[in-house]
């Protein structure tokens, strides 16, 4: 096939016209189909189905301590929910703290208590005239809310295939003492699916920022998220709050994982890993919180999976299911517009997204030409604090939830939405030219 | 028996040698009792083990919409909880949101959001000069300690059988814009175990606060737990939103629940009911704290319980095991010291506490002489702001947790302990006139 940018204009209007007419039989079909979320299907739910039957009435609640875990206390997570997922984030026990369902609302927690507290004794970032979060793009929209959320200065990293602009990084967190955070989803990222080569962190640890209470806010969201059982086919992490101990900056991490997509989206385990000080301030300001998160869903997780090599089989499930999604994702965009030269997109070999780049000012259009049709992406612009992508090109691709049909579908109309607003640009620069 | 009050030096000095070999009898028996927290017993919670059959691989886990549960979404509670803990609440589904397993930690979040951002529109807390919380004395230390933690300054209020001095609280209310909040437990209080009158909770709706964001924190933990069957000796409060409606002032009240002491004190479910506009307040917060609670557990509650029928029927097994423990405290202080003028103690039909009050300047010593042998009070202080009862005289009395067996033990050592501060104290006292 041609590169659209090599079209003549004659070319360029008799593809619009045909590729029009596919567009206009699709919307006919009055579809409605949802690529906006990483969430998990009915299938992979159905997988953790045992899970369930782990708490009855006939087992006994006590954890290894034999404390019952059905009444007050164990604020920081019973023992082996520590253990494993301590394991889960390559850490030992004790730098673990154990949360509720949702790893967002540690993250929250932990910039909403610097705001009103500081970090182990500096001053509370609200008595601060600036404070400033570094966030590498694309991301996660939902970090990006939060830093806005209270009012915190973003700064846009480019984000590559291994990792954030470091120099970029360096410049900023070693001369700017108003630079507190950078949010990193290291390892099959939100949304490029990429992971941080090791050099990428190294250049972490060993990073003198100028700010004591800088933290690398390191949301290890896809930690065993691999698509391929192979592991020549899965990508590998440096652990960093190891690193960071050996560069001498212990606290500079805090490290969050949770099971949302192992187990329930919404009913799954959070947690923290951080350094022993680290640790200590957030515990000070738990002890005022809570009584305590649900820790008979502690000991479900963890008597279910028992231990990690288990864990690990339950992902090669989820994989089986996923693996196909982003496989037809790929295949699709290849073969319909591999030659076109209207966009390029990301091959991750795990996580939850591709990332797809439109040529520049048109993913905005592209999304709402979808949606015409029934197809609802990420919102353009999503995955860029303040919802504003600089070059309007970036749209977040989520294969998980729909079946395999409906992903075709979905495809298909995502595609001519491209391929007519690419189209429609290519005839404009034309004129201008 | 006499009154120690009554007594002469050598009576005193008799009874004292007397009561110091039961003491130490006692000590030697090397016990260790716990009637420091308001936990459930383990018989109590088993009253529960059957909610654990409910959800189970063989099940649907769709609420009432059709929505899957176990994803993502429905961020403020499925409908079905809302209908549950609304009738709980005595208020309507569309004025809750239902939370993950804390009460407070909604009470929490609730001044942590205010600090940062106001309360519906208002400055935030923490940009002004001085923030300040009404607090009605004896009352519930983890209150004190999220207010204490946010540096908002506590002013003391005296807490009656039939409420706080509503005089004093109008005063400050209406006079100080500095006054934002007042923490109250207004059923079955937590410690003294009464509930506010009609013409309290009346006296609260008509308030008409200096600031606009003053707020009630209404903590109405003890809502349905009676201990008694006989509806003529349950307490009732006045629902306070209503009234808050009727006057004209619906902003100016949460209310707070929980299933932490109907079901399991770690897994149960926790709720606000408040206005519209308070409620669209803190839903844009949970928009960018969390990606929802844990929507199993709540489907787990609302399954178990079908209605509030049954949840009361549910509260009914609770008191037959609670009420024998509080009329063992109450009956053993009345029979030891009922007539030695050295304490008084609440009477509740309801809730989880009993509180006692010495002479004066004798609390701290009595819990201190009660750990010695071996049982364990809540600190004296507690109960106050700061931890610092102005007259050293409150503590409070749990007796949920132990066994009557060991409550009986308890309670022995307690009153000794009692005794013997008390005549320390009058001997000196008779030295010093």
């Amino acid at each position: 096939m041609k590169s659209y940018r090599k079209m003549t204009r004659e070319e360029l209007l008799a593809e619009k016209a045909h590729r029009q007419k596919q567009f206009d039989a699709k919307k006919a079909e009055g579809l409605k189909l949802d690529m906006s979320r990483g969430k998990p299907s009915t299938a992979q739910l159905n997988l953790s189905r045992q899970m369930m039957n782990v708490l009855n009435s006939e087992v006994y609640y006590n954890d290894e301590t034999g404390t019952d875990v059905r009444n007050y206390g164990i604020l920081f997570g019973i023992p082996e929910a520590k253990y494993l997922m301590g394991k889960m984030s390559e850490v030992e026990p004790e730098d673990m703290i154990i949360f509720g369902n949702s790893s967002l609302n540690i993250m929250f927690d932990t910039v909403a208590r610097s705001m009103t507290h500081g970090v182990c004794g500096s001053t509370p970032w609200c008595r601060l005239d600036k404070v400033k979060f570094l966030c590498p793009v694309p991301g996660y929209d939902r970090h990006f809310r939060i830093t806005e959320f209270f009012g915190i200065e973003m700064i846009n990293i480019p984000l590559y295939q291994d990792g954030p602009d470091m120099d970029l990084v360096q410049k900023y967190v070693e001369n700017d003492p108003s630079v507190k955070g950078i949010w990193c989803v290291p390892k099959y990222a939100n949304p490029t699916g990429y992971t941080y080569s090791e050099e990428t962190v190294l250049r972490f640890a060993n990073l003198h920022p100028a700010a004591e209470d800088f933290r690398i806010y390191w949301d290890n969201a896809y930690s065993i998220h691999h698509l391929y059982d192979d592991p020549k086919k899965q990508d590998y992490l440096l652990e960093i709050l190891r690193e960071c101990r050996k560069a001498g900056r212990p606290d500079m991490v805090y490290k969050f994982i949770s099971t949302s997509k192992v187990t329930f989206p919404g009913a799954g385990i959070a947690a923290l890993a951080a350094s022993q000080r680290n640790l200590k301030d957030i515990k000070k300001y738990m002890q005022v919180q809570t009584i305590g998160h649900d820790k008979m869903n502690q000991l479900r997780h963890v008597r279910y999976f028992g231990n990690m090599a288990n864990m690990h089989e339950h992902m090669r499930r989820h994989a089986a299911i996923l693996r196909p999604k982003f496989e037809l994702v790929e295949t699709m965009l290849e073969r319909e517009i591999g030659d076109a030269e209207i966009g390029e997109w990301t091959k991750p070999r795990g996580g939850y997204f591709i990332s797809f780049d439109s040529m520049d000012g048109c993913a905005k259009e592209i999304v709402a030409r979808a949606a015409e049709a029934g197809v609802k992406m990420t919102e353009a612009g999503a995955t860029f604090p303040y919802g504003r992508d600089p070059r309007d090109r970036n749209i977040r691709i989520a294969p998980s939830y729909p079946t395999e049909t409906e992903l075709r579908e979905a495809m298909e109309i995502f595609i001519l939405a491209i391929r007519l607003v690419s189209i429609e640009k290519l005839l404009k620069e034309g004129q201008e030219a």
